[in-house]
């Protein structure tokens, strides 16, 4: 591990060699931390995915987390533990992965464990990120009225993982398949429109999909006291799914309202903000996608032609 | 978890229950990090420790990580992957078993995360500490002429092991045996004894006993670019571990140098600052011993009735 991520950090005080990491915060900053495991044949599954995409998801996951806080990614810890019969060399291919993403958003791995595993790989990352206490969004800042936004498309991540279990190669596919795998395999974290949405004042609340916009729209409301209504034909979804869903004759509005992992950022914007967010995105190519607005009461609604239903709480299972 | 580690912490500014955790710092302190994995089959075995020792000691091992930093423990994030056909509910005896230590330091539980195990228990602590710049002790400060002290008593972990092995029973052991399951299943940071050294300007260096006196004094005699010379006849040795060898007709003393997870503190001191240094840990009860001197040159040598030998390196291995 030593030497590429650990490119000195003015900051860093102490890091990988001592018993504990110690860092110089930011002036004005406060910090923030967030924790992921990554488990084989729960998290993944090395039939189909490599130990750099294992490595670089472990990353992304825990950098949408800071994401979701507006906050900025500055350090990590992560723990491995190896199964048996394996080559502790070969694991240097986690690393690999991750500092694509770590040298991307300046983050250093400053401390960290490795054990034996009896069976399986294990991984767990902590990231240390720092925000402003005036920028910092958190899940709790909806109000009735504020519409409710994704960025990109919801739903391909489930799809892509769907493909990968029938195919079960470790390699990129061809064609409209291959979108999807990578949507699930490298996750983008969406880092910049997370900073910007909070630095502008521009995010009430704000969570990152881990579990499925279901799941997670439910996460936020809860936590805001508050109610939230998605219009089905407003959900984005990308020409890959779509594709995707006509070849296999399956109903599209399953993958996008209950996939997992697609790690895009829900949030809420008042309503009177909702145009200049927009505008302020589209300068900066940002994609987002206003999908429903957010109403008093409590559970989450989905608007159909129909009418109105309560949307039914299933985040989409990991593959076990 | 709600509940219990949440008491409110007037700094805590988002706990569990957000993306990430946020916290104000502590003015004029820096922030300390360590995480540790602790893995069923490899850190514990379920046959004879039970779910409070197991949590209780994995957060004990990242305790003794600040304390060697001359630190002050805040916060911790804990991440749990679950075996399969138990119970969820079982597991809260995980916490049954922190919440003694997290109440002893004050500590809160602000994140983390959960999941399936395909097998066996897997546990991944990440702490977060305070340190002041002028007070945080690192591995690196020793120099000729210091010298080396530790607390307590040396390699009755590594006994308590043994003998925990050999019954495979999960229950208090009577007589002379309980004290040496004890230091293995309920190791006592030494938070009081850390700070105290550090705050005081008292320790050079500093490092907690995790591997094994021959290891961990490598480690710091490495960082600090120095040797080390230990007096095999002032090691520290408990009345239970005398007792233990002597009964079993085995020499004391590869417990002492090579036995791991006693979670002592190794430390150095300015020979002109020595005296003080005992007489004021005399003063508060805490328990210490001089064994041996940092010379220059590099390596760990060992002092006997025979001279001066080149200290084998043999960290006693974890059971797996």
């Amino acid at each position: 591990v030593r030497g590429s991520f650990l490119k000195r950090s003015r900051r860093l005080i102490l890091g990988i060699g001592d018993d504990a990491a110690c860092y110089k915060p930011t002036d004005g900053f406060l910090p923030l931390l967030t924790t992921d495991l990554s488990i084989e044949g729960v998290h993944f599954d090395r039939h189909y995915a490599t130990l750099e995409q294992i490595g670089y998801k472990t990353l992304a996951t825990n950098l949408s987390d800071i994401a979701a806080m507006g906050g900025i990614p500055r350090y990590f810890l992560l723990s491995v533990a190896i199964p048996p019969d394996s080559q502790v060399k070969e694991y240097k291919r986690l690393y690999r992965g991750m500092k694509r993403l770590a040298g991307q958003w300046g983050i250093v791995l400053i401390g960290g464990d490795t054990s034996a595993s009896p069976q399986g790989l294990f991984l767990n990352i902590t990231l240390v990120g720092e925000v402003e206490s005036e920028v910092l969004v958190s899940r709790s800042g909806a109000r009735p009225g504020d519409r409710i936004y994704v960025t990109g498309t919801l739903g391909d991540a489930a799809a892509g993982l769907e493909i990968l279990k029938k195919k079960r190669v470790k390699r990129e596919s061809k064609g409209r398949s291959s979108h999807l795998i990578r949507r699930h395999l490298l996750p983008l974290p969406r880092m910049e429109e997370g900073r910007f949405l909070a630095s502008q004042h521009l995010a009430t609340a704000m969570i990152d999909l881990s579990d499925g916009l279901a799941t997670d729209l439910v996460h936020l409301c809860e936590e805001s006291r508050v109610a939230g209504e998605v219009d089905l034909e407003r959900l984005p979804l990308s020409r890959s799914l779509r594709n995707y869903c006509s070849a296999e004759g399956r109903p599209v509005y399953p993958y996008a309202l209950s996939g997992g992992e697609d790690y895009e950022l829900l949030y809420t914007v008042r309503e009177g903000q909702s145009r200049r967010m927009e505008t302020l995105f589209r300068e900066r190519g940002f994609k987002t996608t206003e999908i429903g607005r957010i109403v008093s009461g409590r559970g989450v609604w989905i608007r159909t032609a129909k009418g109105r239903l309560p949307l039914r709480v299933r985040g989409f299972e990991h593959f076990v």
